[in-house]
């Protein structure tokens, strides 16, 4: 190695742009361009298809990414130097072990949470070839995201790392399920938009998107066998997700039909599912307008429903399927004499109807294998036997994780006093000025100082799978998508991949963590992300200058 | 009249979709359709250009709108009685008196604050031709505005409005000044997005943008004699606000150069004028980074500072032109050797120092016939003699309108506590966690409900010119402009048009307001404007359904 290559830890180099950061990292201070004639290679016999376009797509960004160093000068001092630096000639792939075929990243992807192989090693040498090896297709394509994240431009037209050679060792995540949750129900999302915040995604190591496609007041999602859901649902026959739409979204999504509350809309083409359709005042009925259940304590809406969700979960790939089962309203069912009379003659309470309900839903997804994935109150709140692979969405508090935890139940991550993206824009039903249940608004600042263990003893650790995000549309749609979402849900992303402890043995810190969040945003914006500005650009261009 | 018109205060028929709402309105419930043949005409000998090409505007808004109506059928019941439904042939303009030649909207609406008119009448029958009657152009262009938000498309492509007759008589502002300020220093705004926001401003009849066009972080404006500000303080020189591009943004806009704080960046190509350049740490001298201030106590930046003033103001057509004042620092002058000496060679405190500053700017914007506009602080907190001439903006606290009011000085009502539309968003200085100092979000009801005469004695009346929301951009850019800007800015548009007195007599809320603002909204999606949803689409689609 030669003299020249000074290795530095990340902390005495702050400004290295890897978004989340990896587990390992070594860096050093040499300037490297990319040659004219640059190829990603690789040594994979019969490479699956999405590994050829995620090469495609690494190798069309390192070109048009066109982002410039964020330092005053924009990296015009560079230049000189690149006139003498070395060139990176290559990039090379290769897989570690190959027993049997080579599965494509989809399929590594859509396994079982806890299985998939996500972890690779990354060297960028000062010139030559790098390297980039991996257990799985999935691995290599989290090696060139962070590839991609290396370059800039400069001001004539070079593309060149300024922090060679680079050294990654075996990152990989800490926790599988990296998320973001968004709700297409509120307010419709279009197909191009909902691909583009799967790319934002992509660029920061996420690993699942989590689709409440439908609620109380719409229902766009088209289900085999059941399209009059979506034909008397959907706010218009222009916002339904096709199958070829949803077949296009899924690959790395679990789907949410949230049951048996928020299901009001399913009374314009089934009235004989649903207790309290839109009754009044609201207020009494739901915990916000419409009111509107699926009838429980029915066996027929018990039957329908999970058919309805057996109908979609089985086209999709993924092995995770939510069921919801937040905000139960017992006044609905109460008011409701259909229920009533379902109960007087089962001879059941409530919570003993919505066990049995919860056990035809979740037993269908177990017959395709599916994973039932339900919100909190379903754990903590409801007398449900629910099967030991279920998983948890903790919601209401971060304080209620140790109790789903304590359950023996696996858990997400999805406070809302951390991760509710949509919070602090004031309350939205007519009437209101004051602000909302949730204010204030949820900085990143504040989603990245979240502890995914605290209050874990050391036997519930494990079953802490990760976290996610969420964007409720109750204020949202597409104008504001991006700019609500990031470069904010990026906090969670480096929570749960890097966890507790950054590559200097240091402690995360939203300080040290800035200036590569600004990184970031950058990059997103000249990938037509609409991610928005965290400080004025002055200070993005000055590491520090604007710290406290 | 047939007995068919049914005329109705429009309290009972609150979704008539025009915002800010008319001081005085009468409706019927007729739908009539727009003739394939429409045309607006005009009675105006040597019509001014823009006056034209605002006609060309609403023609072609008129079909290119489609916006469909906000009721759950979305007009499709409408389409059945379209068949038989008058037309309206045409829409016909006329000056009530043309003395002499008519002036432009241009003209009118650069005026003197309170000398513009803007008033107009507009009767659309039910069947036949329109009319519009004012007294200027810019009052023709106003009624052109009412008329535009009266036209729905049905599924069938038939452009129709739903409660005819309308008649509007006098409609005139109950304040001259609706504003919107823009910041566009901390961060960068192309021309495109401020004409954009232009345009927005526009279809809320919003009469003055306010462009804070340069700040302590950059300097993007291009000052004829002065080149060097913006080639060394801009962000890049691809992001200088060019000669060509500033007439094209200021036709209805106020410029501020804000002085003799916030004024760092002029420290890279006039170093000799500023003091404590980027001193650390910044909260001694600043508050916010970079430190920096225009050495008011030397004769020379005095000159300077006057002579660069002068030189964009005259440029401009707009009567008022800021000087700032804002956020003095103290310890910058007390830390400045070269100020302290100034002082002390002139025998002046730095108040007195302050008040001969301003005398010299505010003296060279009178000398070429421009109202000076200072930030409450400098009628407030300083002892400078302000001449009444001066306008008065109160950011600090809504409270502290009557005071500015009790000096005898003009005020327009800028109030971070209501009409601050970056607040909320969490503390931007590095290392924070916690919210910032003008928390909460100002929600669009917040906004709203805001009283414009509060406090005020009759006498002191007469001294409020109106108000603004503002958007200050150390968390914007581009990405967010729309989204955080509409609808909610046109909460003052209404509040400072209509004043405290809706058409019916009763006063305005937040309730009554929302299903318009709704429709507005969406009409502002159908034109570009990336508006974001108040509600669910399921709300907007059934008024009163989301009330508390």
């Amino acid at each position: 190695m030669k003299a020249s290559f000074i290795f530095l830890i990340v902390a005495a180099r702050p400004i290295l742009a890897l978004w989340p950061i990896p587990r390992s990292l070594q860096i050093g201070d040499s300037l490297v361009k990319l040659s004219p004639d640059f190829q990603i290679q690789h040594s994979i016999l019969h490479p699956p298809q999405d590994l050829l376009d995620a090469i495609s797509r690494t190798t069309e960004r390192l070109w048009s990414d066109k982002l410039q160093r964020l330092v005053v000068d924009r990296g015009e001092s560079d230049s000189r130097k690149l006139l003498n630096a070395p060139s990176l000639t290559g990039l090379s792939l290769s897989l570690v072990t190959t027993v049997g075929p080579v599965e494509s990243i989809k399929e590594e992807a859509t396994k079982e949470i806890t299985t998939r192989i996500e972890g690779y090693s990354l060297s960028v040498p000062n010139g030559g070839v790098a390297t980039i090896v991996a257990n799985s297709t999935l691995g290599l394509f989290r090696g060139l995201t962070t590839f991609e994240q290396l370059w800039y431009d400069d001001s004539t037209g070079v593309t060149y790392a300024y922090q060679a050679p680079v050294t990654i060792v075996n990152d990989s995540p800490a926790y599988p399920y990296r998320g973001f949750m968004l709700d297409t129900a509120r307010n419709f999302f279009p197909v191009v938009d909902i691909k583009r915040t799967l790319d934002a995604m992509s660029m920061v190591k996420m690993s699942q998107f989590h689709w409440h496609a439908v609620d109380s007041q719409s229902f766009p999602l088209s289900i085999p066998g059941f399209p009059e859901l979506a034909q008397k649902g959907a706010y218009s026959s222009q916002e339904i997700y096709s199958d070829s739409d949803i077949q296009d979204i899924v690959n790395y999504a679990g789907a949410e039909i949230d049951t048996p509350g928020h299901t009001a809309i399913i009374s314009t083409s089934h009235p004989e599912h649903i207790a309290c359709p839109q009754a009044t005042p609201w207020q009494t009925f739901a915990n916000e307008p419409p009111a509107g259940q699926l009838r429980l304590a029915s066996s027929s809406t018990t039957r329908f429903t999970a058919n309805v969700i057996s109908s979609i979960a089985k086209t999709l790939p993924s092995k995770m399927f939510s069921t919801g089962g937040d905000e139960l309203n017992v006044n609905c069912y109460l008011q409701d004499a259909q229920t009533q009379a379902d109960l007087m003659s089962s001879g059941m309470t409530l919570e003993q109807a919505l066990d049995a309900f919860t056990q035809m839903t979740h037993g269908a997804l177990r017959t395709i294998d599916k994973t039932p994935v339900v919100w909190e109150e379903m754990a903590l709140e409801h007398q449900v036997a629910l099967s030991n692979s279920t998983i948890v969405m903790v919601w209401i508090s971060s304080r209620n994780a140790a109790a789903v935890a304590a359950k023996v139940l696996r858990l997400i991550h999805a406070p809302s006093d951390y991760f509710y993206l949509d919070c602090g824009a004031g309350e939205w039903i007519g009437g209101a000025i004051g602000n909302s249940w949730c204010d204030p608004f949820k900085t990143w600042q504040k989603a990245y100082s979240f502890d995914p263990l605290a209050n874990l003893t050391a036997a519930e650790v494990p079953f802490v799978l990760g976290g996610q995000q969420l964007l409720w549309a109750e204020q949202s749609s597409p104008e504001n998508l991006d700019s609500i979402v990031w470069p904010r849900a990026a906090a969670s992303a480096e929570v749960f991949w890097t966890g507790s402890t950054l590559p200097d043995g240091s402690r995360p810190s939203s300080t040290s963590a800035l200036p590569r969040l600004h990184d970031l945003r950058y990059r997103m914006v000249q990938r037509g992300i609409r991610a928005i500005a965290l400080q004025p650009h002055w200070c993005a261009l000055r590491n520090g200058a604007c710290d406290f």
